[in-house]
């Protein structure tokens, strides 16, 4: 035998849940050796990070013993031996769900579907990564966990809502993260992170379990180090649930990819400053167009004059924040575990707002559906930043807009990919974005997959490491 | 040739669908024949009813002779020639869409997708049908266009909102009618009128040209003389809209039937009395159910101990009455044409509640959806009284809970045939209901067929011809 060069810690961190499982399937490495690699940088770097807020090392080794059991009986899952994080809004049984709120200290009686399936495909659970109070919000800057740190740089946003696992899969604390995704809170922060992102068709992947922010909206997401991650935990995970009234019947999601080469149809949007794209988000994106001609196909300016972002943003957040009032009634009474007077004043707006309002909010759902359903009869896909920034400065302000690019997919129920574009000029990543009609999940990943090999031709990394 | 016996008028007008398409393939009879019977009853017994706000009796002789030179020219549709009646929540290009309101007068420019089916079909449209106030209500005592009687008696409500249509079936007025379903809106006047009513899966046919009541609940629904003419009609009607935002891709619509004689499993509910089924009701259904043995298969007592009746039928009313703030906005505003004290007045009821109220609401369906599923894994369909009691006098007071048994397979999105159960001691009919999971349309209609066979052996006609 040919003496390969040995695996080193940082190896195993970086690699791919496709590299880790090929690696464990030739005996290479072993589940324990990966939880070790993998425990030891939490402990390192998770102090700086502070991408995960829950956290248990002993179970953490305790599952990748018995993955090595499994894999010496040769008997193992699709994800077995692989550790990935949980954003702290998902039900893991025994554990409390803050969802970023300060009491909440119950444990889980349940795991949440797609915590049941991770374990079922012999997946490691790491622990319980950082998030925004409630959800709500794209910065990751917690009042009562303290903010998540991006892995490029310290003292950056991570994105949010689902910063933590973003940062955990970026910083190499994690190979893959569930999370969720209501009006953006997995792609953002995969933009600022430099990590893939799918947010499925509304419905794919069961939300039972799934602390919620708004049922139209919320979709269970997955971050992951290549766009190959995310096709193989979507089939791990994707699939009917009789027991969510919002789970979709799998329709298309395991068919073959139909978009042959060459007859794409690709959608931009045809003013990228006028939505709010920074000048340097663009100039990236104008090189990543440029690079992907071929993949994307023929190329149209798609018309969105009749898109009001503001609008649809506020129909959007109405909705979140109105069920938030349900959702977290309980939290909101928690004399000893107050929610954080900003929080209180996002839903108090909810408050000022009646019946017909909600209504009137998710009409505009309706009409995004539409909307979308007239796009992509005359495209395929559409192509556009994940973000219209790159990172700021948890310092700083947060950026009004930083959702607008990614909620039209939410508010129709559309699939969209996020994988990294580029570097930008003050050396923190952001993504490029792919959204497809409902139920062409994995034609989009092919696709994202073709166009992921060509802009991560010389991959970069972040600082903390 | 045999020398067959003349076909009256009044035969024309109790005939079904079906045989009226039988009479006129083998020429006994032509769509003008046709139009001048229900023409002639309509000026003559229209006037007691008032099942018409809109008529245009010119109108209706013109589509019937353009009728009868296709059906001479070879060239017809699956309804050709058949006389429909349209309740008036639903757009007829050209006609005023008055949804039981007293302004509203402006033309509509588009027909409704499900009346653009009825034309391309063949279908001559006979007028607009009165209805409660906005489609809310389940009397039409309308305080702008006057009550509906009931052709069995005047004096008795119709009931409603679909009241106008169902009268218009039950006294030979029009062969079959469109109207909408939200809460029991087509079942109950089926029930009240002693005909053959569907309401469909949610989405299964298009809402595009429906006056919005609340979205997700809002069905287009069918009433008929016969269960084979509700199945016309859906295969006619039902499909993919893709400008209605809750159309449906149909699945199983067209599916042959597939329950097996002797395997199917029925569920009944515990104790019809504590769910307010009056004596004489629950008198019927007890010997509908010994005619029906062989039918209905095994029969299980099912357990409802976890619906709260009241608490869902306010759920639902809530959505309606907020979301009819948004779609009657214009109308309440409307100093000319001012809608009734008692419909600003259940309206008001949403004005007071708040948008988290309205989220609240919205998961009552969530859970309505998870009760339905986990009940027809059991079961493979509900059989109950379509209302808990027969109809009522117009100067009495409106029962509270006669939506209560119909309610619920809206919540859900179920499909529910209504059909003839029998006749009270006070001389009135009163409907049987059977309902199914998502998407047992046709199935549910085999199933009926071969009940109503059994159950209107004798059949008996209402009073008023």
């Amino acid at each position: 035998m040919s003496s390969l060069p040995p695996i080193t810690d940082l190896d195993l961190r970086r690699a791919t849940v496709c590299q880790l499982l090929h690696w464990m399937a030739i005996g290479r490495i072993n589940p324990q050796a990966v939880a070790e690699a993998y425990g030891e940088a939490i402990e390192r770097i998770n102090p700086q990070l502070n991408a995960y807020v829950g956290l248990s090392p002993g179970l953490l080794h305790e599952q990748a013993r018995t993955a090595g059991h499994r894999r010496r009986d040769g008997v193992i899952g699709r994800l077995d031996g692989i550790p990935v994080a949980v954003k702290d809004n998902l039900d893991i049984a025994g554990w409390p769900t803050r969802a970023g709120l300060p009491g909440r200290g119950a444990p889980a009686t349940d795991d949440a579907h797609v915590v049941a399936r991770l374990r079922a495909s012999g997946a490691v659970l790491v622990g319980k990564t950082n998030m925004d109070e409630g959800a709500l919000g794209a910065a990751t800057d917690n009042p009562h966990y303290g903010p998540t740190h991006n892995p490029w740089k310290q003292g950056m946003s991570a994105g949010g809502s689902s910063g933590g696992a973003a940062a955990a899969v970026a910083a190499g604390l994690a190979a893959a993260a569930v999370g969720s995704d209501s009006l953006g809170s997995i792609r953002i922060p995969a933009s600022y992170c430099g990590v893939y992102a799918l947010k499925p068709t509304h419905g794919e992947i069961s939300a039972r379990g799934l602390v919620p922010a708004a049922r139209r909206l919320d979709a269970v997401g997955l971050l992951a180090r290549s766009v190959a991650d995310l096709t193989v935990l979507l089939q791990v995970l994707a699939g009917y649930d009789a027991d969510d009234a919002r789970s979709r019947r799998r329709r298309v999601a395991l068919d073959l990819p139909d978009w042959e080469p060459g007859k794409l149809r690709s959608g931009v949007l045809p003013d990228l400053a006028a939505v709010g794209v920074q000048p340097d988000v663009a100039a990236l994106f104008g090189t990543a167009l440029e690079k992907l001609a071929h993949a994307l196909g023929g190329r149209r300016t798609v018309d969105f004059a009749d898109w009001d972002f503001a609008r649809t943003r506020r129909a959007g957040l109405l909705l979140m924040e109105a069920e938030m009032l349900v959702t977290f009634a309980d939290d909101l009474q928690d004399a000893a575990h107050p929610p954080s007077p900003r929080f209180r004043e996002m839903l108090s707006y909810a408050e000022r707002k009646g019946a017909a309002d909600y209504a009137r909010a998710d009409r505009v759902l309706d009409a995004a559906t539409l909307k979308m359903r007239r796009l992509f009869s005359q495209i395929d896909v559409l192509v556009l930043p994940t973000t219209p920034c790159g990172a700021f400065p948890l310092a700083g302000t947060e950026p009004g807009n930083h959702a607008d690019l990614t909620s039209f997919a939410s508010l129709a129920g559309c699939p969209a990919v996020s994988i990294p574009m580029g570097i930008l000029p003050n050396g923190m990543p952001v993504g490029l974005q792919l959204v497809g009609a409902r139920g062409s999940d994995l034609r989009l990943l092919e696709l994202a997959a073709v166009c992921a090999a060509t802009l991560d031709a010389d991959p970069a990394y972040p600082a903390i490491v």
